[in-house]
């Protein structure tokens, strides 16, 4: 039996970050392991290759972490979802809500046609706000999403939940956190 | 003779952006169009091919969209250097000179040790105040830096300048830019 290899180990769980009672989850040490990260990459991007994925949308900062990779493995286009101000052309943008107020997602107008297969990608699904506002912006185009693929999910915020809120799509999640 | 693949088309000149007299340099649908993307990670990963590079280490937020997927085609780990605040451990840091007063990049204390070899990438080479500053974080580490990678370098900046006074380091880029 092949050995199972444990992402586990290298996510630390960071208390009272960024704020009192929140426990952030820390993959950097997952990056940075030259192992880890290979097998963090090539297990999302194998799991769609030959699915005629064009481009990989992620949002700033971390999920271009994951993102731009599994593009260039499968032969995608790497798409950035920015904040506001961040893109020096003419955008297509998204509100989400936050725990108090709302935040937007832009991407250039141009980055995604309605031809585009897309695959959404972010290091955490936790409440699904961004997840669901870069749905929200293909749906717009009237692009394809072919799914979400995240290396962590925090299932206790039941961001799956929000996403499919936005539309019946499939949701992959490396790690599954339950705390 | 093979046919020579054309960077530059696909690098959008933005005028007065972000602000007045400023022209910005575009390079997001060389990310968003696939065999262009690929090109430019398989370029500049092939000339670091088998030098024992352990490490890269790339800046927020457009640098990772370059460094994330070198650091994966070359089978090493990627280290995001990061503006004060957003990484959750302790952290290692350098000041750096802006037109107008000064800022940081900081990157995890145990992300690069003395052993590693390290790779620094970026979008573009502009001053160069960023580079350096990734630069003397591995001297304080006593980290092997192996060279600095760019996808657009804008000469006229002297940014490589800037960055040979910080060490006699190899400067590579992919496109040059003259104005």
């Amino acid at each position: 039996m092949p050995e199972i290899f444990d992402f586990t180990k290298y996510i630390y769980d960071i208390p009272n970050y960024p704020e009192n009672g929140v426990v952030f989850k820390d993959i950097t040490q997952l990056l940075a392991d030259p192992q880890a990260y290979a097998m963090v990459i090539d297990t999302i991007a194998n799991r769609y290759m030959g699915s005629g994925v064009t481009k990989v949308l992620g949002a700033e900062a971390r999920g271009f972490i994951i993102g731009a990779p599994i593009a260039y493995k499968l032969n995608a286009g790497f798409i950035p979802a920015r904040k506001p101000g961040k893109l020096p052309r003419k955008t297509i943008s998204e509100e989400y809500q936050l725990e108090y107020g709302v935040d937007i997602l832009e991407i250039h107008e141009d980055a995604i046609t309605k031809d585009d297969v897309v695959l959404i990608v972010d290091d955490v699904l936790a409440t699904g706000g961004t997840a669901s506002a870069k749905a929200e912006i293909c749906k717009k185009i009237g692009a394809k999403v072919l799914g979400f693929a995240f290396v962590l999910e925090l299932d206790f915020l039941q961001g799956a939940q929000k996403i499919k809120e936005a539309g019946d799509y499939e949701i992959y999640s490396l790690v599954h956190a339950n705390k």
